[in-house]
């Protein structure tokens, strides 16, 4: 408690900051990955290492591990949003509740609904889904799928205000979390393979008021336009529909850039910037600092918009500030973060075949004999997946073993190039795919401790369906993560061992969260089956799990700490 | 463990019965009540006691119980069903599906769903659920609220067979649980308040061959006729939608029979049997051998549905074989089960004012001058309100205690006799009423713990919303019940004291049971608000209870029994 009480201070005295704002502060969202009492980002920190300083626990105790309390969340959606929790109260949100509950005892204190134009559900296209919120100055800030961003009164769930971002019947939807960096609610959007032009918006987070709007692909009016041609920009992708994060020494905020649409590159020659880069802005101005690009004229849909976890790691001999990525693409990239100056880029899956593999120093992919068949009109055997060698679930990051935990995937599908034409608010998409599932073959999932700087996997335990959620690590030496089939499982952060067990109401597709209450550390995950993975992925298992979207509080018994 | 060998052989003994046929027999259906292992009927046993010699689960130890696993039911409707437990198998129904899961482990091994006319929702008075089935013989057997009755393959979840009893758009649906007594399938009907002329219909189990039907209101083939006026019989109520009990012994069913209808008891004069009345039945034939009335003409909607407990009780010092009903009309009433004498009738609520008493030896009621008014056009507050003084939520018998543990309620009602006319398929009240629900006032519900002899309440904890779904006594000296915000709670059968609380997803209207599997106490229960009083009582609580229909399996962690 001592290192953590001295880190607030610290952070405190380095940004100085509105002493009188209503909770939680500028400060305590700086503090966020080291206060263990509250968790009011996405990411449980603005460096989202998902890391908990929390020990209570652990390899020792987790055994004994059992739900507090079960909260029912109305909504048999899928549950991908991550809790957060501030002063006693636990925040959850579903794609069209938020809602209020005491921590101790689980009791709803209130419920904010959302309503919604039918028609809607023709442009979502991953699942009507939400993925979580931020709390800030007193207000709940989310997302909703129709394109608004609004704040809601922590004590009342009243709206305080709300912003029409985009039009759906453009393609456009919103299913992340938005970011506060410096005063500023930063929001992406979901839509890249509608036909819509990505962007990020800033908005005064006391007012809603929009600062400014970064356009993710370039147009005549940026030096990266000449990356694109004709306009084909307007349609080109570029989502952002997963939160980035934010260094507040820096001032960068870092944004991980989907897809370029449509998937088949061939229809839009250039290197298609900002697609599958991540980008640096300054969260006052959304000013560009620096970019980096995984793959330019990307033909695969290898979604670059994979967490940033930030870490200081030691590279050559020297301590570097740097973000850390696994991407889509089967490649684990390791980025100075005030430079964008690429460090490592190392595989981190077992199966991938669409690279021979990356330049030295720039890191820019060369293209294996099978990628160019594509190209060139061939159905092919495609390694990974559009789901990637990882998907959305956000990976953790232990400071002490130096290891990146994640839901990784061996799976692969058969890709084809086809035409398509740009309608608004249409799928443009043109490829066809189908994912290969062998029978009793392989499995698809590891739950995987990954060496950021080679890609090696110093342990992996299979999971088959494979798991989605995100990962939870701690001091304790845990590893947390939530499985389709329902199970929030704990692994050994050093061995991988399997050390407890506990099936939820429903499939679990959510990260879980840990905090302190009282004294006694708890863990709350939101379960529910949905998304993504139970629209396309046709496995037997997720057939036989009931739907219904549910929030889970646990924590030791009574004397069970010792 | 040895008496309940010496009691399931005993039990074998006497009844013989078919060694071949699947499980569970008819021998296992007679053991219900003293086999720990399974629960395959409703209410715990053929006697209805809801009690088990559990005790590894006790005052001591409570304080432990956790969650081993919870699975969602796929269902935002009221979850007032009981579970049942066979060989390892977890049943659990809802109006639209019925689910087996691992006992150990939650994982769903099949789900069966039915569907509905939407138009049918207009005849569910009280909410669209279901109560509960019975295992036999290899099936699933259960109702349907469109008036099926069906049975399922234990092992697949197949249709074996399936049986239309009414038509719903008569203003008949099925909602209870059905009975299974000498191989026959007992089955009753809702629709009371909707016209309806109620029934029992026998079943063969093997086949789902209709034996008999036995009508609730006495036609003209009947003796009892002559306590109906024309055709007032044809739309009379004495609905049968609460599961009756079954003496193997004196091989007669017990069943409770619903209020007449409509209401307003000026338009249908005379005592209209069997409405308000226990009817004593031959399974084999549906042959009536005995009944007794406890309200006739009944003008308050005291709906005569309630359980009928079997009992040994000492009684002017000869042990007498006994039912047991804590009716809604506020009298608690303790008959014999071969004859149909009444013993005892006492007031077992604290307000009541419609009858000024019960003639001494048959029971029949003395109104008061508040009825009379009632009955002569005026509006009265009437007590208890049409709720009862005890709802449909399953009271259990402890026989060590001697007592009888149930969801009371003290709450009156706005009450005034109206015209109305029948036509088909339509609600058929003719009288208006509302709950007077006072602001900080008394609360409007106890867990009461009654002696059956007296009415008394030997200890009673108020709570508020009111508990009502149903109670679970064991030999552990415990009592479970749950509440309409989400807790299951323990108490101490002999004080009262609350021992153990934990809150589920959403609220509990259902009754808990526990078993035992791998020499581990389990306890069970379903939670998902709904039903009548979700509709009806405008509680401020309630309104913060989150749908979602689950079930929670619960087990003291490893060394939590010692």
């Amino acid at each position: 408690m001592r290192v953590r009480q001295f880190l607030i201070g610290a952070l405190a005295v380095l940004v100085g900051g509105a002493a009188s704002a209503a909770a939680p502060t500028r400060d305590d969202l700086l503090a966020d990955a080291v206060n263990t009492q509250d968790v009011v980002t996405y990411g449980m920190g603005l460096n989202v290492n998902r890391f908990s300083p929390l020990d209570q626990i652990n390899a020792k105790t987790v055994d004994k591990l059992a739900p507090a309390w079960t909260a029912n969340l109305d909504d048999d959606r899928g549950q991908e949003a991550q809790p957060l929790v501030h002063d006693g109260v636990i925040y959850a949100i579903t794609h069209k509740s938020t809602f209020a509950f005491d921590a101790r005892t689980g009791k709803q204190l209130w419920r904010h609904d959302l309503s919604f134009e039918k028609r809607m559900a023709r442009v979502v296209c991953c699942g009507m889904i939400a993925r979580g919120a931020v709390l800030y100055e007193g207000k709940l800030i989310r997302q909703a799928l129709d394109n608004r961003v609004l704040a809601l009164d922590m004590k009342t769930g009243q709206e305080v205000w709300s912003v029409q971002a985009a039009d759906w019947q453009d393609g456009y939807t919103m299913t992340g979390a938005p970011l506060v960096a410096d005063g500023v609610v930063i929001a992406g959007v979901a839509g890249g393979d509608m036909g819509v032009r990505g962007f990020l918006d800033g908005y005064d987070a006391s007012t809603g008021k929009k600062l400014w709007r970064f356009w993710t692909t370039a147009g005549p009016d940026d030096p990266a336009g000449k990356t694109w041609e004709g306009d084909a920009y307007l349609h080109g992708g570029g989502a952002t529909w997963l939160p980035g994060s934010y260094d507040p020494k820096l001032d960068l905020v870092y944004w991980g850039i989907g897809n370029p649409g449509p998937w088949n590159a061939t229809v839009r020659p250039g290197d298609n910037l900002y697609t599958d880069s991540v980008v640096a802005l300054r969260p006052k101005t959304g000013e560009l600092v620096w970019h980096y690009q995984y793959i330019p004229n990307d033909t695969f849909d290898y979604d670059g918009v994979n967490e940033l976890i930030q870490a200081d790691l030691q590279i050559d001999g020297k301590t570097r500030q740097v973000i850390l990525n696994a991407n889509r693409n089967g490649f684990f990239y390791v980025i100075d973060r005030a430079t964008g100056e690429l460090l490592r880029a190392n595989q981190f899956i077992d199966n991938q075949n669409w690279a021979k593999g990356l330049e030295p120093k720039t890191g820019r992919p060369i293209l294996s004999d099978t990628a160019k068949a594509v190209l060139a009109g061939e159905e092919q055997v495609i390694w990974p997946s559009n789901i990637g060698g990882k998907n959305w679930g956000p990976a953790s990051f232990n400071p002490n073993t130096g290891l990146v935990y994640l839901n990784g995937f061996e799976l692969s599908m058969k890709y084809k190039l086809l035409n398509a034409s740009w309608r608004r608010g249409m799928m443009f998409v043109a490829a066809d795919f189908s994912f290969r599932l062998p029978e009793g073959g392989p499995p698809l999932g590891y739950l995987r401790a990954v060496d950021p700087l080679t890609g090696k996997r110093v342990w992996q335990v299979p999971y088959d369906p494979p798991a989605n959620g995100g990962t939870l690590s701690t001091a304790g030496e845990l590893v947390f993560t939530g499985l389709m089939t329902g199970e929030l499982v704990a692994h050994h952060a050093r061995t991988g061992k399997l050390l407890w067990s506990h099936k939820t109401a429903s499939g679990i597709i959510g990260p879980p969260i840990t905090y302190e209450l009282d004294g006694q550390q708890y863990v709350a995950v939101m379960s529910g089956i949905g998304g993504l993975l139970a629209l396309y992925l046709p496995h037997p298992e997720l057939a036989k799990v009931p739907k219904g979207g549910s929030l889970t509080v646990f924590r030791l018994p009574a004397g069970g700490a010792q």
